[in-house]
């Protein structure tokens, strides 16, 4: 039984290791282009930033590891040129003698990776453009970066490496300008939650250029400026390409293996290609999404991980199979935390659900307790009553709460369920009820019990359209003066039993308070008073600002 | 509708709140003997040691504003002196003017709460002699700490609130001496997790005297010794009885009320007692198991929200149902966290389960991002997979996995699942697996694929009864000779696949390495070398040192 395994990073170690736990017999073989295997590829931006001082906290195991531990050979500067599906060969050429050379296989394993995705933009071969992939690239910039000292960095794209790098080198003390394509940040985020990151980034004092792009990157040698196609030029000591990556699939596809819709290798749950006897695992690999079944691509190191295992598992005879995925990611970027799982509310929409949104704006804990606030946007169907999704923005507990609904949606859990979960509280951890038990009482009351949200978004179209809505701001006086929603009347929560009657029952009402308590509060007493139709405004005043 | 509530914290406010949300025209009334209402119980070890300052921030909301938010009357120090349930009535006491006067309902929710256990200890009457359980106790004790300067304290029992009590009164600069009747610290844990709390608790400074209990306090007016049953004498300037707390129930038994086996309050899931119109919930009454079905009795700030909220909705026509509790809990001691959800290993195998235990001690986050150790005991039902509780102790993120396992586990989560959760991974918050789905894996191979463990406990008594066992230590020649089990044999890991022919493959083995992953690695060689019996040491060295 011979094992070939093409990629030694995070899904083909995996499936290295996982295949000699389940078999010693096994002959083993890893081959990589790469010096470098079994790394931290998402610890790298902190190694540009020399969070991380050294670059072996992040590749603490090399082929000698892996033939002692696990009795695997692992062929590092080996490139595998080519693969021969029916006489079963891969042909590799050591990249440091140039030696070319067969090697036969019972199963395969191809754990190619991704690289990054490059736009074609005049200049981009300058010797100050970057891209961060791996451990050469990681130290060609951090190289950079400690002996040229540059002052100012312009980055494109901002998806997570973007982000990470930004924070990596603004704390290096650099002058940090972001260009995106998409109109908001962080373009997988719904744009209503992804406002709150932008503004944070420029409280931070970051720039964002949203909308787009950059079209030539000027200088000599280095880049000194880019310019936009808004026409801005901004100045630039370094170039950070950071616009998303692109599955290595180009071995693959000249063996014959079928590519999926994604881009990425389509593969069975048991991590199966077309071709009998090879598998693929990792960022080259096509994933799927546990919520609709549907093709889905989402490249992370978590999720390599799972895919190697499964197969290391599958081609030794194991019955492991792999589940889908919610696509769960999240980032820190300085002291605020990003974080999502499951369906955004555009891609409710898109597959087609019915759906039910809040905007839960709670602190992770008691605010005797130092809690700090979050907004916890989440997207139930409301046929079914299922959680779909959640967006998370904040500066503590995020990763708590986005892995506790990650959990509840991958079982299945209804809104009305979240409510039930006997979460773990002390005053050092949660409130006593938590963010997440309040989002489930939030979409519950929506779907189950009437009390029906209205985001900033659809009160802005409905009012577009003509539609004549009471608005009524339920807090304080002093509140509503310093800033209301234009139209809206202020009856404090603590009056509006009294000034009913001055109400119009028939008419559509949105209530609203500071982050939607009070302003669900007021929409209870008029739905309890015979109002036909009331929503409160999800998130309140202070969503609505953020978004309007 | 009248609706009359006995006990205005955690749960009656939560009732009358709800009540209120759900029907405009009821008229709700809550009596409370106390002066504060809805306060965080839970806020009050943080308050004694003026962690938080001010009572204000753990008592928010005043009768004023029950009054002008919810419509709802609060009578604080208004005692219920009896109630009668033919006659739907209850006689109340208003404590200041000694008035005495009748109510009548239609609804009753009694949420009376609980009350400190004070064992039976001669000179517990002393003044320096306290228990915590409402603000005035708080505020006696903060007093007492403040202006008699106590240099030592004595704390009767070591659960939730002691340990907190314990790490306020010594962030405070008083000697801290525990005295538990049990032979281990939190006796709700299981003995072999409470040692790594205890070791902690010493390394801290807090001096511990298990299965030992106060006899008497002596002293004139105050305290100023503590006489155990061992003998020994402990100076003493402060005594906090943090023994447990019992279930107010009297006025319930005097209504003819029944009580359940905990002593508690019993009640449907629906909050209703025996007796018509008659509900009860918050730590007066009687919870169950969501794993067993039985009653239990756990009385947390968390479920008393919950059952009070029930209760306001069942009692204005709602159709919200208590789905019973994991008993899930949380403190934090100083930088240590402790958790615990669902059943321990003790309570599991009361229950009759056939159980499979794994010790699982992983890092928080990435050690090149600062990750701290925790210990994840989980238990598992051999028959099902079915997980069944877990009990974590460590520095970081403990309240995290906590809550994920706690959610997984309320959804019927088997041992196989947590490896195929979708967590959230970025270095500043997780290993690329997390420890959860470590905590999965290792059970699922237990369970499932031939990979058994044996506890520090188990491995004792098989060879206190005389089995032989081949102890194989997998770890470096060097960690070997520092220390080691008695009786083991040094094959390291990466030798062992030489060593095979010098091994009896028919006697049962144990393998062990520091704390089990390549103790597990060593287990997988054997097993597929034909090995009939290997089981891997839980925890690995670490814990058995712990546990020895």
């Amino acid at each position: 039984m011979k094992i070939v395994i093409i990629g030694g990073v995070a899904a083909g170690t995996s499936a290295a290791a996982k295949a000699r736990r389940n078999n010693e017999e096994a002959e083993i073989k890893i081959f990589d282009a790469d010096s470098h295997i079994s790394y931290s590829a998402c610890g790298l931006p902190y190694y540009v930033g020399t969070e991380i001082e050294d670059m072996g906290e992040l590749t603490p195991r090399d082929p000698n590891f892996f033939k002692k531990k696990y009795n695997v050979d692992v062929f590092t500067r080996h490139q595998v040129l080519k693969a021969d599906a029916c006489a079963k060969l891969v042909t590799v050429m050591n990249l440091d003698t140039r030696e070319v050379f067969e090697e036969r296989y019972d199963k395969l394993v191809i754990a190619t990776g991704a690289k990054s995705a490059v736009p074609h933009i005049d200049g981009a071969d300058k010797e100050n453009v970057f891209s961060l992939r791996n451990v050469q690239s990681a130290d060609r910039i951090r190289e950079y970066v400690i002996y040229k000292e540059p002052k100012s960095a312009v980055i494109i794209g901002t998806g997570f490496i973007g982000l990470e790098m930004a924070e990596n080198l603004k704390a290096r003390g650099l002058d940090i300008t972001m260009v995106e394509m998409a109109p908001q940040v962080m373009p997988a985020l719904d744009s209503d939650i992804a406002v709150y990151l932008a503004d944070y980034l420029n409280e931070k004092g970051i720039k964002l250029f949203l909308g787009d792009t950059v079209v030539r990157l000027e200088g000599e040698a280095s880049v000194t400026q880019a310019v936009l196609t808004s026409g801005e030029k901004i100045d630039a000591d370094i170039v950070i390409m950071s616009a998303g990556v692109r599955p290595n699939v180009e071995l693959a596809r000249s063996m014959g293996v079928e590519i999926g819709e994604s881009g990425a290798i389509k593969v069975n749950t048991r991590m199966q290609t077309n071709i009998e006897d090879v598998y693929a695992c990792g960022d080259c690999a096509e994933s799927y999404s546990l919520i609709t079944g549907k093709p889905l691509y989402r490249p992370l190191g978590s999720t390599a991980n799972k895919m190697g295992r499964i197969a290391g598992d599958q081609i030794t005879g194991g019955s492991l199979e792999f589940r889908g995925i919610l696509g769960t990611g999240i980032f820190k970027i300085f002291d605020m935390t990003v974080a999502q799982t499951g369906l955004t509310e555009k891609e409710a929409v898109k597959e087609g659900f019915e759906i039910a949104v809040c905007h839960n704006i709670k602190p992770d804990k008691p605010e005797y307790y130092h809690g700090k606030e979050m907004v916890i946007k989440a997207v139930a169907d409301k046929k079914s009553g299922r959680v779909l999704g959640a967006q998370i923005i904040g500066k503590a507990g995020v990763d708590k709460r986005i892995d506790v609904l990650a959990t509840a949606i991958t079982f299945g859990a209804k809104a009305q369920d979240l409510f039930h979960l006997d979460l773990a509280y002390a005053p050092p951890f949660s409130t006593t009820k938590d963010p997440v038990i309040y989002t489930g009482m939030i979409l519950d009351n929506a779907i189950n019990r009437g009390r029906e949200l209205i985001t900033p978004d659809e009160l802005k179209a409905r009012i577009e359209s003509g539609e004549e809505i009471n608005i009524i701001d339920a807090r304080a006086a002093s509140q509503f003066e310093q800033s209301h929603l234009e139209g809206a009347q202020n009856i404090p929560h603590e009056k509006l039993r009294a000034s009913i009657g001055t109400l119009d029952k028939e008419k559509t009402t949105v209530t609203y308070c500071n982050k939607g308590v009070t302003g669900n509060a007021a929409q209870n007493i008029l739905i309890n008073n015979g109002f036909k139709k009331v929503f409160n405004l999800s998130g309140g005043h202070k969503n609505y600002m953020k978004n309007k």
